[in-house]
């Protein structure tokens, strides 16, 4: 149960670069990390436009000396502060990512970076020396994965409740895109262009989500080869991709099926897993979070509800609030950060075997992302071809 | 767009009665009040134990000084102080309520209390004229009438879509109290007697909850007649109900159904209400609150989504994220207390007419409730006949 | 299973009264009673228009000579033929049930009537003494009693699954007759005439489905005492209703509430009852009849599917495909006739062993409605005040 | 609206091949074929067992006379009747198809056929010659056709509503063979051994049902290149799939996506369409048929009903009752069969207008699905590679 008290260490000294006046997730950011007092929010470098950003800190009520003009300066002078920040959130768009949270860790600081971490496996591999020669947590903002369903699927498969697995259905399929809104909404226009947003779009903006809680549920499950046909249906967006299917094969013989689409008209998020074994199946969607299906073969489905005493003690530990009740998303996002704040702590006291039971994304779960989008990217532009996972 | 920047005037000094340890009411007003930055939480009576109390308020990170033993300590200490608190929420039994709520007024405090307000509309009233005689704003725990879509269907319902009003169709009607757990929850024990819960327990506890939204989304409807029937299936909580059907005939010909259960097995919170017009229906259930339907007959159904931009401005001014994300109780209980804190803030300027823009669960709504309960169980005890409103 | 072998006896030859030219009930039975190849459809009074139901009775490729003027005249000349009919469905409008049906028990035919088999319990005792006077049948068209989990909520209910039954929640509720459609719409115009339908429209007409249905899931329960407030929301409906609340205290305490409407806009039938016990609760709806909710107190909801293995044999008993694939209400009236057809042969050998075992509403059916509609006037007409059940 | 008049030049005389006692597809045939009366059903070989399938033929109501011991005996003897029959059912294991319907088409009968029509494209068209020379239908047991919000779904797409079409996704993914069931039943044995089932089992016995829903709701759709996964899950099945991923890239650019399983632990039917536009989608899903999802971007999402009418002509012409009444398969199957009457007159008629507003499954269907999984298992076997659909 999650209540409002502290946790020892915190809270923590916390800075952002990015998320300013009218970015969103900047928004669920602050909201997450400040909902349980685990963080407070001291410093920030929220906007390519110095003063603009500026006077955005102080309407958050930061103060107006620790609202500086860029990442670097920000690290900088925190740095040089007896009260300086302990750690900082990145949420700019993904061509910064990897030099943003190079300088952070350089200067000491734990990291919670917006997906994807980098554009390569090779910067990402950088980063990850780099937390490791520094001590320093790298947290990846996959926010769907602090749902407490999420980890009653991981713990009903680890007990084998479903059998051998054979198949992982995976989906993220909006039609928030099926026109081209990028010609008036900045926020999607960086989204859609190669220089900021990397070498794909959905494939990396919304399929490592659903790709990601497939690995939280399946932590043992690695992909052997996979093949991704991508396209551009509102063609301006080409070389990036408005839509995405992806098969992969498991070591093992599952198989995996994943499909990002940002052109599913008049879907509102399509946000789903389905894990199949050879004895039961479990489907859980992200529109109405706190259902969790399991369905036995030969047996009545049966609907899981978020806050039952049924549940594992994994799924209940963060609960805020009886079941019944719908928790959203920022509540999965606030448990995120809550782990995020215990992982920290571990890391600095380097409790490693504390770390190993703190479920959240860390720096593997980013390099897996970057990982995969190259893959996939991979086979598509080789005519959409099976390709060996590497 | 609710975006974490501060409210003018706020953050407010804000203090609690009750809300301790092990509450969980208490925690939801704290995330609800804290969330947005409006208020900040510096004193507390948290507990009728006054060293757990005190505890309980250090881990809050509330200054031990401004822990209090008990209510009247708190107030008074803090009246004296130059940066005492402007508010208060209580969160105690429903037998304290009224002595808490007037004694705050007396202080000059604005105050969120947890509904029933009092026992008798004869206290209501004195709570009514004291927060008159001292311009000080009382609101009521209604968390649901945060949810956006509430105040979609009430700017529906005004336009004329639904035609006529004829069937107002309301319940709340949970499974968790099938059995006898108030045997070992303290939680539960103190809401089935009478000395703590006063005069009736579902259709005070739960059904005022619908009747609240009916009351936001039908503003004009007047209840003329009702009759009510009430039963205690676990026989212990004789003389309270764990289950009340009531019937209502409105002015002008329209009638309401009201369903207060806590024994309906299985079920989660059923907390749902369909408004019933001459051309069309409005459907809303809670726990799958970022959802509408629309119902127009001849017509196909309609589900309308929380964050689309068809809805109506009123529906989307507090959104925090964009639509197809799940937003929970939390967010409407953190709406709620943004529209608390616009609510003080217009009350100190004695601006009436801003008052009238803030759709807040007011004094009156407080009222509403106590005398709708008082006219229940008079009919109830009568035999379930009907009785004149009053 | 039900796979289109004959059942010994059959098929029965077969007459209608009423159920012509553009009645879609009257389709409805023939195409359940002909469905099984029980029935043979031999005769027919289909029309009060003489000439048109004999047109209409050779498209269905009876015998002209077979299509009579009216039903006095089929009977009689039935009567002596040697391949006369041994059974005939009365789909005529409710005020020449009686008549009707009292004829053709005189004539020595076994007979399926529409609801309401007649007005007053007067008339259907006379009804049922003549019934079993001539050792004749009676069966009542309450169709929806033959979809399969309907048999499966009785049997897990006899079995104490839900622990003792408290409340049971009935409700026929849909919009189609919002506006005044009976203006231009002969099928509707009749239903809203007393002169033709009796003293009642919705409690009547529509009620009476789900009455029967918790009558058949609840064989024990008795009603001892209720209250009924009925509306006429289109004006010019009056003294008929096209809304009503019933609420029913149950013998040993339990208590039904039951809300029939014709005006809920925008609504397709919403017909639902759920049937909560101590332990447990069941729902089911008549527009997925397929599936039947299981709901346990403190357990995951289950979803039962029609067709599975796990279902009693009662519910697997009359499938005609596998699970997985919807059957509909045609299904059910199937069933029905099917029954009808082995209630036909069993009263025919006086197998009142054989008669007990097959569930069909039968002429106790038939009455017991008769007397609620009547109970439930009798309250609504005297102010909606408790009447005491006779 | 169907209502058991008979069409012009019905009954028609009808005969079955296989369909046998046990049989539940032969009484889907015959309870289709039989229930408006269009059909009658006086000859058959009901079974390899010539003695039980004249038990059976004689239990169903058929002249013994008419018990035939096998389809050849059937086809000649009745050729020589002058009351033989027109037409022949054919639901036999898949092998058996080809040589059955040439032999029909050879003895001047009228076809419907269960899928497959045969294993090669060469046989297909060998029967699509022999049909154009002998003037005489064939159709394909296609059932789930005949619901109407298919044809709905069609128009609106006809019309545009969609705007241009990007993405069709298909399944039919249920779990009833999760284990190897085919070791106890013999229905599910045959369908898994390749010299009975022919060169697939899922992709042609579940995945052609979606299929060719596709095609009728998108007659323009041509697919250009396909790419198909196929694996055996339960390992004994091998060669023979019991799952099966399909990318196909339509001419035009649009893409399409069929998962066709039989392992997906827990599932039902697992039967749905969604085609996307630019515009807007469509889903339709087999469990719940009554229903249509209409789901335009930026707009509320829309569930059109069976029966309402709003609806187009097309979707109305077959209702059998009206909008709120479940119907179900049955309905679906019969509405085929009404259809194949339809076109056998027409195709006796050489009506080749009339025929070409008759929407049934023809041999053009049936052709294209063998055709399709020729394809499937050609780039199967192949490894999953992209091959030109041919």
């Amino acid at each position: 149960m999650i209540d409002g008290t502290l946790l020892p260490g915190c809270p923590i000294a916390w800075g952002m670069v990015g998320g300013g006046h009218n970015s969103q997730i900047g928004h669920v950011h602050r909201s997450a990390a400040l909902r349980d007092h685990n963080f407070r929010l001291v410093a920030g470098a929220f906007d390519i436009d110095a003063a603009r950003g500026r006077r955005f800190g102080e309407q958050l009520g930061v103060d107006v000396q620790r609202c500086y003009a860029d990442y670097r300066a920000m690290f900088e002078a925190e740095a040089g502060r007896p009260d300086g920040i302990r750690a900082v959130s990145i949420a700019t768009p993904n061509n910064t990512h990897f030099e943003i949270c190079k300088a952070a860790l350089l200067s000491g600081l734990h990291v919670v970076c917006e997906k994807p971490l980098c554009f390569t496996t090779a910067e990402a591999k950088e980063l990850l020396e780099l937390s490791l020669a520094r001590n320093r947590m790298v947290g990846v903002a996959y926010g769907y994965a602090g749902h407490p369903l999420i980890a009653q699927a991981r713990e009903m498969i680890a007990r084998g409740e479903l059998g051998d697995i054979r198949i992982v259905q995976m989906q993220f399929s909006h039609g928030f895109h099926s026109e081209a809104v990028e010609q008036s909404s900045p926020a999607a226009r960086w989204r859609m262009d190669p220089a900021f947003a990397g070498p794909s779009y959905v494939l990396g903006d919304i399929g490592t989500h659903p790709l990601y809680l497939s690995q939280v549920m399946l932590p043992g499950l690695k992909i052997e080869r996979l093949m991704c046909s991508r396209q551009s249906f509102v063609s301006s967006r080409a070389p990036l991709e408005d839509n995405a299917f992806t098969l992969m094969q498991y070591q093992g013989g599952a198989m995996g099926y994943l499909w990002a689409c940002a052109v599913n008209s008049g879907s509102m998020h399509g946000h789903k897993l389905r894990v199949i074994g050879a004895r039961a199946s479990l489907e859980w969607w992200d529109e109405h979070p706190n259902q969790l299906r399991h369905e036995v073969q030969g047996q009545p489905a049966q609907v899981l509800d978020r806050g039952m005493g049924y549940l594992h003690p994994a799924a209940l530990q963060e609960d805020r609030i009886s079941a019944g009740h719908a928790e959203g998303l920022f509540e999965a996002w606030s448990n995120l950060y809550h782990r995020f704040a215990l992982a920290m702590e571990a890391t600095d006291r380097r409790d490693r075997e504390a770390l190993q039971t703190i479920l959240h994304p860390d720096i593997h779960a980013g390099i897996e992302g970057v990982r995969w989008v190259e893959n996939c990217v991979r086979s598509a532009d080789a005519g959409g071809i099976w390709v060996d996972y590497c």
